[in-house]
């Protein structure tokens, strides 16, 4: 493929574009680990993948494209002009996949069997929502939801930054808040909003052995924070502690804090 | 201020590269957080601030002139060419100072009286090492050490992600890891090496009561980790327990994880 103008490029490269994403509802899955993620759910079934394309780096990405063969899908050794066009970032990776979308239903990721998610409230930056699902992937976490007005899960630096974590993670989009934060409490968790406002802190929330039960974790956005209606959702609002003069942490990394301390108590339990 | 050529404008703006600010040992503050941080470093005598720039939004900072003007400083209002001049962001934030380097010899960083501290090995990415440092406020760590060849703790990009922590974590900066290492230990200090290849990891170290005692953490570079001489040096090396399928956390929330922990065990002890 040296043609960046025919229709198989064209429709995936028009891919780039949210809009085009969802009326499709179908994704890119750029660079090595982000494809053999796919070819991994595609070989058991849980992944569709459509097509493969990848540059002059073929030889790299022996095994992917033996994986795809095998499994029927449409390989396309193409330009690095192609390839440009495909990709997101400005060194391209040299490999992307064309998929299906795998988010679910949100009852098949909050249930009554569900023991830790991470909600995502009105989060906008992509590298921020990757990597709390990353985080929530290496916490073990059950599930995740991005709610109405967050950043795509399939955009392109949220794939990237999430690091796997988006085929791992059982995934919802586009819910109300308020929808999530019912479903949670009707399968019988409790729903903890991590917020600075906070008047309970997460080391007491351990101590007091507060953790073990089954939790969903409330994340606002990256600026503003969760809105006031937001926090009156939940049963209990978290602040991190801060023993330095820090103002506060980053929201990946206050994910983190709050996702393992659920996770270390469930394990203990 | 309207001429980008004027020798004050000229001198401030060089401190954009590393072997400037180093051959002058002074840097930029940018953005109202940072220089509100540097003021209030020089009023108690702690920061050395040379110069303010801010341009048309002068308004917006009026405090903030208003401490830099009590404080003797000289304060050049600017056009918006001088403040691109000086800025390392695409949108300028208005304000910036010029300010002395702020990191300490070793022994005062590193002694007796030091329980925790976070030492980035070879740490290349200037987001990540912002972030540590950040990480390290909030956990209240005494101090932090950048090694020999890691990023500069004065690229603006590392001022910026540490969100203030430049100006509260003491910190000794281009020194080889085995002396760091070998000063953590002369000091009482356990040395935890973070690194997924870790025979222990950070729940179980933390359940068997192994974190009050004064920690040094050492954190690698967030591609390759830490080398094997560097891992060697370690009492002890240390992973992060994955509970779900990720390979792995970023530098940034798995040395998050790792400081909370000790702080957590130190005021519990």
């Amino acid at each position: 493929l040296t043609n960046p103008r025919s229709a198989v490029v064209r429709n995936a490269s028009r891919l780039a574009t949210r809009a085009f994403r969802h009326e499709h509802r179908r994704f890119l899955a750029e660079g090595a680990q982000a494809v053999r993620e796919a070819l991994a759910g595609a070989s058991v079934g849980e992944v569709k993948v459509h097509d493969l394309f990848v540059d002059a780096s073929v030889d790299r990405h022996a095994e992917l494209l033996g994986a795809a063969a095998s499994l029927g899908i449409d390989v396309h050794v193409c330009s690095e002009r192609v390839m440009a066009e495909l990709s997101d970032t400005v060194t391209p990776q040299g490999i992307v996949a064309v998929a299906d979308f795998i988010d679910r239903p949100l009852a098949s990721v909050i249930n009554g069997g569900t023991s830790l998610v991470a909600l995502l409230a009105e989060v906008r930056d992509p590298g921020n929502a990757g990597s709390v699902l990353r985080a929530a992937d290496a916490a073990g976490a059950d599930g995740a939801v991005f709610s109405s007005s967050s950043v795509d899960v399939y955009n392109p630096k949220v794939v990237r930054a999430s690091v796997g974590g988006l085929f791992h993670v059982p995934t919802a989009i586009e819910l109300p808040v308020a929808e999530v934060v019912a479903a949670a409490k009707s399968a019988g968790m409790r729903v903890f909003a991590a917020d600075g406002s906070g008047s309970v802190n997460l080391d007491d929330l351990e101590r007091e052995g507060r953790l073990p039960q089954p939790t969903a974790w409330l994340f606002g956005n990256e600026a503003w924070g969760l809105s006031e209606e937001t926090l009156a959702l939940a049963d209990e609002v978290v602040r991190i502690p801060i023993y330095g003069r820090a103002e506060s942490l980053n929201l990946a990394t206050a994910a983190t804090l709050c996702l393992y301390a659920s996770a270390r108590a469930h394990r203990k339990s």
